[in-house]
């Protein structure tokens, strides 16, 4: 394991679930961010906090047409070591690799960590780039709530951020010239094609879903079969249906990770069932397709859209040279959305993935051989030089 | 509302649910003790609390072939507010009557509150009275886990009780001669009959089972739908069958009003979920067919039993003597489990119904008329006169 990994290795351990939990402004989440503080400062780079809780770390002075790489450092529930944190910390043991070899950029360069990029505190995936660039209402924002009904405003305030400020940022986003994110895999690509690393070509049309089933909440025992209106009955028909419509469209998926009966008695029948769809297509028109599909099939009483991100097609001509500069690495495309997709429409971005031998990503088991993480940070490194 | 259960309407009042969330030894249901005990006392009646975790208020010296009357505190996630107190709050209404009428038992006589009797927090109902009669293993017990993660062992630990002491209790069970619970009906049988107060005959089969469901945890976006483990689809195939079996045998519930998916995140594929099933028959080998059709039509990677009662017939003698000393009051079954159905295989029980209007229960919508709960207590009054 690199040893930026190992540094963090015990922050957010998720006891339950396994592998970690890190969710924005949590304790495990701020310790990161405290990690990355001093880990950058060490490396004699300047911390700027951006108005939507992002974090960047400078060489040099803030400028214009900026090369930026980074990523996150939150997780999914029970997530993985790699998925988000490989890209920071790879960025900045190129940063300490250019350093120790007298190298000097041209041009303003800078680290970056974006928060909550899984969205699993708030449900909203991307939140820190999104606000950025303005494709998040920084309102809508502010009152999303956590499972435990926190709003963001308040969390936000609880961390030190002020929740006002939160909203479209020109100045910051106008200083990237260039963003490069470096990635794990999140599927078999590069192990099919026998490469360690690889270049993105681009990310499906995705979005998040929250459907509601509205019943009547009753005696599990006293109430008769007949007349019963169980809402978890229709969640779990609507679950077959999001399996069959995303089966019936080949390319598309289809995902029912979460779901909450409420009151959630052993003996009692729901009032309420929630739950919420993960969907993605490889153009936006099918995802819509898709979508449409299940939501005829769902009896839902209520079909929310939490979010949704059109499908992306990075820059081609960085894309081909990045690709060819690393001596001719694959170039794939990903199912899962990253805050370089939602860069992608503002700025030249670019990805690179590094091997993950099982494709098991959003788990405990995601992993990338040191070798392969090592090739990551050989290849960032040569990119950063050849555009710096 | 009965002054006694206006006293305690503030304890537990679940602001997300709606209604009541009263879980053993949380501080909501510590409170509800801490007003029984104030109540009893400031009524002259004498505090027990025995190996398992119940409190008994006893008139005079406690003894043998004791009259006991009571019910339970706790309550389901969003329960109501009559299920389990009306049954305490009635007797020690009919305590303070019959003080205030000069009365003198010529028997021991207690009023009893049982611990843990919808098993919400540690999944088995009628925890205590279970515990004193001998039909839970303490060690099981012990070891059995909340939601999250305590075992029982410490959570009666830092309540005050000593779990080492859990356990059959022939003491205390030995000195009961005749137990009475009074409950809302959590049903409309009483409405159809047209009484306010009824006697039970008896209670369904039921029990409860935990069926895991084992996938492969991944990412939602980047695994294709083909070759997916997706245990949340076997999960709602399950719920399916679930409905179809009760459907298909007349007279019998089975209810899944309880899930969690691991991790649990939205763009995450589970890698486990489990799901409880609440199922109940009028006769035992009803409910365990039931329970077979679901086991073999559910390919879930575990079935467990986590809680078995047996159907009830209460002591046929006694319920119609207290119907004929009621006017000829209703006699009628119920499918809800009690701890006087539990202790009806030890010692006389009888249970007294009081009208539900709506037939709701374990939902904040439960409820019964003022008039109706005053003639419970009149009910609970006169058949304890006739037996003191």
């Amino acid at each position: 394991m690199l040893a930026g990994l190992d540094e963090i290795r015990d922050l957010g351990a998720d006891p339950v679930r396994g592998g970690y939990s890190r969710h924005l402004w949590s304790t495990a989440e701020l310790g990161l961010r405290e990690w990355f503080v001093e880990r950058a400062t060490r490396l004699g780079l300047g911390i700027d906090r951006d108005r939507n809780g992002n974090l960047w770390a400078w060489w040099g002075e803030p400028g214009a047409d900026a090369v930026v790489t980074g990523s996150h450092l939150d997780s999914v529930p029970g997530g993985g070591a790699y998925d988000g944190p490989l890209g920071v910390v790879s960025a900045l043991d190129a940063v300490a690799r250019l350093k120790a070899r007298g190298f000097t950029p041209h041009r303003p360069f800078a680290v970056i960590v974006f928060a909550e990029e899984e969205g699993s505190r708030f449900g909203v995936a991307c939140l820190g780039s999104r606000l950025m660039v303005g494709s998040l209402d920084p309102a809508v924002a502010g009152a999303l709530r956590d499972r435990d009904g926190v709003t963001l405003a308040d969390a936000a305030r609880y961390a030190g951020e002020d929740p006002e400020l939160f909203g479209p940022d020109p100045a910051a986003l106008g200083r990237i010239g260039l963003f490069i994110e470096l990635h794990v895999e999140q599927g078999r690509g590069l192990v099919d094609l026998g490469s360690a690393v690889g270049v993105a070509s681009g990310i499906l049309a995705h979005g998040r879903w929250r459907l509601s089933f509205e019943g009547e909440g009753n005696h599990a025992g006293a109430t008769p079969m007949i007349g019963r209106r169980d809402p978890m009955v229709a969640a779990a028909a609507a679950i077959l249906a999001v399996r069959e419509a995303a089966l019936a469209r080949p390319g598309t998926r289809a995902t029912v990770g979460r779901l909450e009966a409420v009151p959630g008695g052993t003996n009692v029948i729901p009032s309420r069932v929630q739950l919420w769809l993960d969907a993605r297509a490889e153009t936006d028109a099918e995802a819509h397709e898709l979508v449409a599909t299940i939501a005829a099939r769902a009896s839902a009483s209520a079909f929310v859209e939490e979010s949704w991100s059109s499908s992306v097609e990075f820059d081609a001509s960085l894309r081909d040279r990045f690709a060819a500069g690393l001596g001719g690495v694959p170039v794939l495309s990903t199912g899962a959305g990253h805050d370089a997709g939602v860069l992608a429409a503002h700025v030249p971005s670019a990805m690179l993935f590094v091997r993950n031998p099982s494709g098991v990503s959003h788990a405990p088991g995601e992993f990338a051989e040191l070798a392969d993480c090592v090739a990551g940070t050989d290849a960032l490194e040569s990119l950063l030089v050849s555009v710096l």
